[in-house]
């Protein structure tokens, strides 16, 4: 090539979501006036990009250790740039709120968005379906449950990711089959009979191995 | 953020696997005087992320219609610059030989591998993995066959991806059962009986979706 190479900016964007009243949401910044954005910020030679990620998080929602995971790195020239994409899952419970009010986001139900600035609609729909997709065949639906959980609350929680209701034998099954969580001596009271606390295994691992369709 | 932003530079490069001499390869560019190196090159704002890593094809292989996918995306400041890394499967015998020539590009085996530069040999390693992984739920071995292959063929080269013998009566049922491939009305002779020769159904879909382990 003879002409230089004009490199493009880089950025970092984090889609982060979390259960928020029962609403599977995604926590979004303000892009004034009128629009929505999602957490990110320009990344520097002298930084990781999850150093960046983590950076983009902690300015929106505080200081959090959590699960990044890379989803996807944007790159057409009509973007204006390159964006490489980290999504995440947070307990929302988690999150500073006194961070949450100097940032101004707010956990935005992805099924009722509002206006997105830039390509964003078109990155939370492929993060959504990548969510979705990944619940399938991992255990990663744990990440945006406290501890200790019930196997009614564990369901519920696959049920608004998914967006479709499950049945409940099938789903107690499968989910006890996979050996990825384990009674706790504590029950949570309620209508009826206390409900058995499950927590996940201290040694389960996040990604549980797909089954081997082929040989 | 009060200190200007100094974007990194970024390139792309591509991991290319093939079965040359009955072993899965994958194709490497010399870095003189004494090492080999990925195909690629740095990516220009002007350019999509894709365009960039079909010219890093066209450069090492010639002009060739690859299914290039997305891998992992790099960037630890000691690298020095991000690098957007793809994927490709490419049966050895469409590469350009002229290209190959003209490049100096050359097929080297997984298992036994020249010194690397950069960080490539940890690229390879991951990408290694994610495509055995990969074979595992999809039917991505196609994309290293020709169009018509016997059973034999196609188990032999999952054998070279996973690295391990498969029991063929297994394999058989299950890739029959997968519902892909299709025999055709022709034979390959050989010793014994011809062996009937096979090829992906037209609407069969690379990625075949993964049973549902959870619900």
């Amino acid at each position: 090539m003879s002409a230089p190479v004009v490199p493009p900016p880089v950025e970092v964007r984090v889609v982060i979501f979390g259960l928020q009243s029962d609403r599977l949401s995604t926590l979004l910044l303000p892009y004034p006036p009128q629009q929505w954005q999602l957490p990110g910020r320009p990344h520097a030679a002298s930084q990781s990009l999850e150093d960046t990620a983590n950076a983009s998080v902690c300015h929106a929602a505080g200081p959090l250790e959590i699960y990044l995971e890379q989803l996807y790195t944007y790159g057409d020239p009509a973007r204006g740039g390159v964006s490489v994409v980290y999504f995440a899952l947070l307990p929302t419970s988690a999150a500073h709120p006194e961070s949450l009010k100097a940032s101004g986001a707010d956990w935005k139900p992805v099924d009722a968005l509002p206006t997105l600035a830039f390509d964003h609609a078109s990155i939370l729909t492929y993060a959504l379906r990548r969510l979705r997709y990944k619940l399938e065949y991992t255990a990663v639906g744990f990440e945006l449950l406290p501890e200790t959980f019930t196997l009614t609350e564990l369901q519920r929680t696959y049920e608004l990711i998914l967006g479709e209701k499950l049945d409940k034998r099938n789903f107690r099954r499968r989910i006890l089959q996979a050996g990825v969580i384990e009674p706790t001596s504590h029950r949570r009271a309620g209508e009826g009979r206390p409900a058995q606390l499950f927590r996940y295994r201290p040694d389960a691992v996040a990604e549980v191995k797909a089954r081997r369709l082929f040989p």
